[in-house]
């Protein structure tokens, strides 16, 4: 394998030319700028690149096991997550009053890229963690907080959220696990959970579970759900938490990929717990760690494809197969075709333009936390709630395709284990399945996003979209993505508007194709803004980002058509054959 | 998991109602009809459900494994290989005068969909051992056809093709094997191949490897390579094959999937061979035996497709989540939901037209082999010769894809093991890469496959599409499909004037996308005929067909148009970033 180069002019590029960092963050009051952003950029790179990326093959082949009860991690991430919670990394965008470095969240998005590029099994212990930590620090009682918080933060403890049970996944209403109130204020928590990620470890440490079951009185359905901490180790009365609570991994989940991470089967068997939030209002709660978490697992997608194309452009720029175009030297380095040029283009529009989005996302996610103005806090906040399906469907998506391309690159070699391109396939696929499938996720753009405000919220995003567009229109480097993004987002305000009040089987047999174009609409956004910002320059970057914008409005944005087409085709096609004869 | 359903209903449609079976097989002289025909796929289905579907799932963890240099493929199979091969199953299309049964390719591209769907590591050990049947066949000697094929035929040996080395994968110009002429007429073969399908196994018997190598006088390039026939066990005095030959598995390759096929690095250390064909001429015999390849390997991917929808379809039939449409019912069946159904759709409107395609093109043929005519036989081979990449890579592409699909339809329980859903996605996902990468595929159809005749064949090919549509067009139910395919096959005429004496760079950069939109033009053209045959019928088979090809035109045809559109930008948006700057 390569080694893993962080992305780091790229996110220069971007926090200085592309998305005005440095007024932003004065805007919200940050006292960050984009040269202190970037030094914490290339730290964070350079322990990915030479903490993370060592120890995912490996971590890979010996996957975590289950011995006697007690869960073992491969080899190295016990001491690679210490160290990570001892630099500092776990603690980044966390409030300062839990002890966080409350640095602005695109620095965290774009470290979880690195993390999840170089090592996704590890990735999701601090990932949790701070889902976890966010439900807790918005809806739990100031006593949880004071008792949990500091240690989740620093990184001490780690958190998890159990959630699915075997019969209920994406449908919540059909949870079974119970929780009795024992009298004290604490609750006996029962049942048995599965695809609990970071369920348990041997780093050392609490691990505080949020679990979701149901009150005695509970209305039947998703009304009756209350979420509840559940710690692996209970306080004592001296302070100390050294109680071993009635919690147990019943098995790991033998899958597909991310072998290093255990997940795992969680049995409560009477488990001590405590309400975080409301009775029977556990899903609000839920809402707040899976829009974090929904948010990242998109940056899942993102990093493994920015890891598969360092890969594969690696091995392209060095195989040699095949003579020159016009014959006349060979055996030439496989870049020179133009098929894998195809390959890896692709996967790079997808990657740069991703970052750029994520990036703009994030300091929409700074906005709704810290601006002064109320109305711009909620105004950041709608565009966030808009952006988070797209971000986690169309990008894992996006990253799973362009692990398999950049697995192609490689031809036989891409199959069989050593390279590591195999590895890259199976991991990036779990993000298209996990915090709601691709699928929930586009269901919930239309059915639930789309109509936010009345539609003003979409409407306001595409306004934006309409003004950059026309301010690159006038800069020759930028006009053409410019106008073809234009083209591309008339189709996607045409299937917006004849989405409007669509049932929910029209909704849902338009819904993945109406997110991939408004993916594509939000990349040709991007790519416009970058083009922009690159014809004023002169440095390689620059003429990069050019080159690879024409390609996506070229090769890539046509894709918009057959998507604009589908949709408008309504539910008939989807509906027509009797449930029994599939 | 659930049973496989072997598809013989589809089949007996295809047969009697749209593929004109009896007539085709009148032509020839083969004295086969339908019924015989269905009698011989239901028995081989059984044959694919009870006996290699059971195997496939404890293959897959099991593996093959390399014990002190002998493989070992996992427990049953080498007990249902035998049984296989005295069942008949491995002569079923091989010619009677090495006492095959003479039985029509159709009827062997289909028993290999279903061997695909139930075992694809299984299916590697009788179908590499028809293509190195194939190419002997055609090109040695008849001492070593009378030595080899009787006993390849009744599948007491198998055979194996050795050409990729670890410099020469895609360019086989690279290769280093060396065969040294011994003066018996026999040559020592000296080298390491790699990627090595059925190199060795336990089933006994002989192991029949193709090898391409260089003899002492050899020009470079491919125009300096030899075939080679190099027996695992040499003919001893008294005509016995008990002699072990100098060659070797080095190791079993660590692959993403086909786990329980034995792929091997295989070690030729001054192997006894023979020569197969002419010297230097072994490209010419190699692509006998490729060409046998690659269209199994396409069916390949509509194997597991379609076994991954029957899981997908069993599953989403029973598992409960969520309400219906209108609120009233819930927990409902989950096929009830428009996406669940948009995913399900998406890999039946493949399945079935793929299945329809390879029937189409395995009488071609059949046709090609044994029509009295020799213009007519010319013309079906020319047919084939266009098809073959087209079958190989669509298929491939289209059955992972399907893969994926299906596996997303069981959530969660998709990424987990014990489903079975993740394999068929490790599976599936080789047959993009071996018997030359789609990439090469297109690249052969644009670059050789169009031109053939001066452009003479694929015209004619349009041509008859063009003539089914328009009969189609004056029945209603097939008259939608015909139309929008017809709009289709415009586009794909136009670029198919535009990519005529295209160079090198502009082939390469338009290949993909174009033998992409050629496949969805094939496609429609067998749903169009599919739903002229349909129309007349009034089973529930004939009622499914015209809602998956209205699906199949509404929502997976106008791809078309954004194919059509990438292909026009031509090679400038691939060419333009410098090769360093990857």
């Amino acid at each position: 394998m390569y080694s893993y180069i962080p992305p780091v002019d790229d996110y220069r590029f971007l926090l200085n030319e592309v998305l005005g960092f440095d007024r932003a963050m004065a805007e919200i009051g940050k006292e960050v700028d984009a040269d202190l952003a970037a030094t914490v950029l290339e730290e964070a790179g350079k322990m990915c690149a030479e903490r993370l990326h060592p120890l995912n093959r490996e971590g890979d082949e010996q996957g975590s096991r289950l011995i006697d009860g007690e869960v073992h991690t491969p080899e190295g991430f016990a001491e690679a997550y210490r160290e990570f919670a001892q630099a500092g990394w776990a603690s980044l965008s966390a409030d300062p009053a839990h002890g966080g470095q409350g640095l602005p969240f695109i620095l965290q998005l774009w470290l979880d890229e690195m993390i999840s590029a170089t090592n996704l099994s590890f990735g999701l212990f601090p990932g949790l963690t701070r889902g976890a930590y966010e439900a807790i620090a918005a809806h739990a009682s100031d006593d949880l907080k004071a008792a949990y918080l500091p240690r989740m933060v620093s990184g001490e403890w780690t958190g998890a959220m159990a959630l699915t049970e075997s019969g209920a996944g994406t449908d919540l209403a059909l949870l079974k696990t119970k929780a009795e109130p024992k009298g004290d204020g604490s609750y006996a928590v029962t049942g048995t959970k599965i695809f609990i990620s970071s369920g348990d470890h041997d780093f050392g440490g609490n691990i505080v579970h949020l679990v979701l079951a149901r009150l005695p009185d509970a209305p039947p359905g998703v009304k009756g759900i209350s979420l509840f901490l559940v710690p692996k180790f209970l306080p004592d009365a001296d302070g100390g938490f050294t109680l071993r609570n009635t919690l147990s991994v019943g098995a790991l989940e033998k899958k597909m990929g991310i072998h290093a991470q255990p997940t795992c089967v969680m049995n409560y068997d009477g488990a001590t717990g405590w309400l975080v939030g409301e009775p029977h209002r556990g899903l609000a709660a839920m809402f707040t760690m899976m829009n974090a978490e929904r948010l990242m697992v998109g940056i899942q997608g993102l990093g493994i494809a920015g890891a598969a194309y360092t890969q594969a452009a690696g091995y392209a720029k060095e195989r040699l197969q095949g003579r020159s175009a016009d014959g006349s030297r060979g055996p030439v380095a496989i870049v020179e075709h133009a098929d894998v040029r195809r390959m890896l283009l692709s996967i790079r529009a997808f990657v740069e333009a991703g970052r750029a989005l994520a990036g703009w996302t994030a300091l929409q996610l700074d906005r709704a936390h810290a601006h002064p103005d109320a109305g711009e806090r909620a105004k950041s906040d709608a565009l966030v709630a808009l952006l988070t399906p797209v971000v986690k469907a169309a990008f894992t998506d996006f990253g799973f395709e362009s692990a398999v391309q950049a697995q192609q690159v490689f031809g036989g070699h891409g199959y069989i284990r050593e390279w590591g391109m195999e590895q890259f396939v199976r991991d990036a696929r779990i993000a298209q399945i996990y915090e709601g499938t691709n699928g929930v996720q586009a269901m919930d753009l239309v059915g639930r996003k789309l109509p936010l405000a009345g539609g003003a919220v979409v409407e306001g995003f595409f306004a934006q979209i309409v003004q950059d567009l026309q301010a690159a229109a006038s800069i020759p480097q930028a006009a053409d993505v410019a106008r073809r993004t234009g083209q591309a987002l008339e189709l996607l305000r045409g299937a917006t508007a004849s989405l409007r009040g669509a049932g929910v089987d029209a909704t849902g047999a338009a819904a993945v194709d109406y997110l991939r174009l408004f993916a594509l609409v939000s990349m040709g956004w991007m790519w416009t803004r970058m083009a922009a910002a690159a014809a004023g320059g002169d440095t390689p970057l620059h003429g990069a980002k050019l080159a690879v914008a024409d390609f996506f409005a070229r090769r890539m944005l046509p894709q918009a058509q057959a998507l604009a087409a589908g949709i408008a085709e309504g539910e008939g096609p989807v509906m027509a054959l009797a449930a029994d004869a599939f």
